[in-house]
């Protein structure tokens, strides 16, 4: 049996790798869950990461190529294998990010965006899409404050820089994104207490995987 | 008035460079013509192509987005201003050169690589190519003599290592395109004297510049 795919969306400081985390913790004591975020550890994704991460200037359509790329090896590598081999796996963003940060905010366009990460990704899609949805500002502040506790944060870091009204883009990319599938990307106010918004995502997924008939597995 | 675009493609080996700059030179008595070949010498273009020429694993997508994404710098950068002064603009690859790599020899499909690219180059074409075919048995025996004498060879480094079979199928990807799209790509055979092929290469040139109502300008 297919493993699954289930991804974690928001702005930068909505929780995502806070709530990641508890849940696989949550999940790793029923089933064996690949936790993982991109660009995932791949060498090449490390290497595209540093070029994004740089000073030079480049292109909106640069950056999301760039993206675009570092994902291809990353469901090649890490999310394809993990699924083949039965696996649920939880992932700190993926093409949804593009969606709404370059393809929203940046003004690409959503269809172009879509039709090169349907390229990169040669089709996947997550299963189950969890959106913490918060306000920029309170997120933007959060980041701040954690960012000295966490270490390296993720792939946004280039794009954390970018002030409350490009995040207020994104978010409403995002939501859009929701209002599209809401079957799929599912919406959590995640500005309330950190125990309060895993409640609700372990309820989501609970109910998901049920739904799948995910059988309960020792965990690896 | 707007410039025009000349790109030369064609297999490793089969004198791109030296028929670039010749013609360079027989261009710059008559007009304004900027030299160029991917990925430009832009900074990003220059960081992309230090990981493609790394080491590390990619799968052929990664690999064909990552060359997307310096060509839309590249493009952004290097193509479009000069073309909006009016310039001509000699390049040494460009998007067929995906086309025929990753497209037709690593079998992506030319499709999904045009896509892509369309994306890159937000649709900007060559006006005129010229395809110098030969048999890469031929050109890669001269890329490996010249590879001592010229330095730093282009981007298709990486590709050069691929052995003949690999090279074959590039050449029939470009023969390919050149069947699909005769008027924009002529093909040279590019297995004669250096200077027979300058002089095929001069005279379509010349017979294409005067049908597009070229005026002969001071060089810059």
């Amino acid at each position: 049996m297919r493993g699954l795919f289930i991804t974690f969306e928001g702005v930068d400081g909505s929780g995502k790798s806070t709530q990641a985390r508890l849940l696989h913790v949550h999940l790793s004591r029923i089933t064996d869950v690949l936790y993982t975020r991109e660009p995932g550890g791949t060498v090449i994704g490390e290497r595209i990461r540093q070029v994004l991460l740089g000073d030079a200037a480049m292109t909106p359509h640069t950056e999301m190529l760039l993206f675009a790329a570092s994902r291809a090896q990353f469901v090649a590598d890490i999310v394809e294998p993990a699924l083949d081999a039965g696996r649920l796996v939880l992932s700190e963003r993926f093409v949804d990010s593009s969606l709404a940060y370059q393809g929203h905010a940046r003004a690409l366009g959503v269809d172009v965006v879509r039709a090169v990460n349907t390229v990169a990704t040669q089709g996947l899609r997550p299963d189950l899409t969890l959106l913490l949805d918060i306000d920029p500002e309170v997120g933007l502040a959060r980041a701040r404050e954690t960012d000295g506790k966490e270490g390296r944060r993720g792939f946004g870091d280039r794009l954390e820089q970018e002030g409350v009204a490009f995040q207020q883009r994104v978010r409403e990319g995002f939501l859009s994104l929701a209002r599209e599938e809401p079957h799929r990307v599912r919406v959590v106010d995640a500005s309330r207490d950190v125990h309060d918004v895993h409640g609700d995502i372990v309820r989501i997924v609970d109910e998901f995987l049920r739904a799948r008939g995910w059988r309960a597995s020792s965990s690896s």
